[in-house]
């Protein structure tokens, strides 16, 4: 992901600098957006409702946001920005360069950094899997934040020591998307303290992801590696 | 899938004898419910009105359903009966013996079986999605069809005739359910006509899947095949 310039990051990004006023007005109309959705439930919520706990005019709220949707868009691009942020460190610093050690770090920054929208997304994760919603990860409007994510995973492989098919390194990212997809749904169905049982399910298939990448440079599956990358072009990442 | 015992099929299922009167009751409800869940959405039909339009009394409807999920789990319950019927021939007589054949032609049924039922799926799915709802495939109300499903896969597999290692056999029809809803939800989200890309996708990944699994007998796989068993009992289907 690119460095957001001064005046368009989203909110308060740690290790940006203090945005303007307008972004200040745009991180609160979103903030006061999410604690709604997450109070009354997104449907329920209106874009009046928004503006008036936020203090603004619905004029103002709509200057900024063109409606719900794009206030959700709003919310998984702050995600996106903050996660980045948190990982920044291990993905450009030097940081391990064990590929199960760097995938098992970004994973848990996730984590991390979406625990406080734990409850909102059970709750919400019915509207994304809606097929006919801009809010759909494969949405037209989900994409600054789908290439957020799976340029994340590019320099997760890019600073690791590991070595994969050329083929295969070329969808190797948005195979590891997916994984991370993956992980999420499981993390929005569970209900353990502090979603333990996801941060297991991460600590041992993080691992188990990183032995099946160095197994794809044997011979005997480049075949299968070939195929793989054409199905995900041809059917999921027509873009 | 044992055979269901009469008087108990779900409806008008080919190659089951003709269900007494109380079946033809709760199979109309069953009927008008899902179109009237197609009509004016699922969220908007009460127990009420479909009673109404099958020209039962309100506690007649409620006698056979305990309520809406209640007949959305019949829905999923005759969609996995209808599907068993369709490939019953090819799952137990002389059928192709080829694994890709075999999981070709199944997946090949269920696409043709759920035809019907395409344009409710679709504004049906982001209720199944809800971790909360009785609907989600892995809810306790969904065994019965969750069940049925990988049943179907067992079959699939035990008259084909791979060799497959026997610790990963123990799991494989979970993992083959596991593949069909990920083709589930791309017909979900399919708008070509007839979803024929969705048949284009499972014509080419049924035998990725085939040759997958044969590889799986390689040493070399054997650790991995033993995590994925662990992983599927540990994370996934613990019932």
């Amino acid at each position: 992901m690119e460095e957001a310039p001064p005046g368009t990051a989203p909110g308060a990004i740690p290790g940006t600098p203090r945005p303007p006023k307008s972004e200040q007005t745009r991180a609160l109309i979103l903030e006061t957006a999410m604690r709604l959705f997450e109070e009354r439930g997104y449907d329920k919520t209106t874009m009046r409702a928004i503006a008036k706990e936020a203090g603004v005019s619905v004029g103002n709220a709509y200057y900024y946001f063109d409606g719900k949707e794009h206030l959700v868009q709003g919310f998984y691009d702050r995600l996106a920005a903050e996660h980045e942020a948190a990982v920044r460190g291990i993905l450009d610093g030097g940081g391990d360069r064990d590929l199960a050690a760097r995938l098992l770090t970004v994973m848990t920054a996730w984590i991390d950094v979406a625990r406080p929208y734990h409850q909102f997304a059970a709750q919400f994760f019915k509207n994304a899997a809606d097929p006919a919603s801009p809010l759909s990860p494969f949405s037209p409007e989900s994409h600054p934040a789908l290439d957020a994510a799976i340029s994340i995973h590019e320099r997760v492989l890019s600073g690791s020591d590991i070595k994969v098919d050329a083929e295969l390194a070329e969808v190797l990212p948005e195979l590891m998307w997916m994984y991370q997809m993956g992980i999420v749904v499981y993390w929005v169905f569970d209900h353990s303290p502090d979603t333990e049982r996801t941060r297991r399910l991460v600590a041992r298939t993080a691992p188990l992801g990183a032995r099946i990448l160095r197994l794809s440079r044997y011979r005997l599956l480049r075949p299968i590696v070939r195929e793989i990358r054409e199905l995900l072009s041809e059917f999921l990442f027509r873009r």
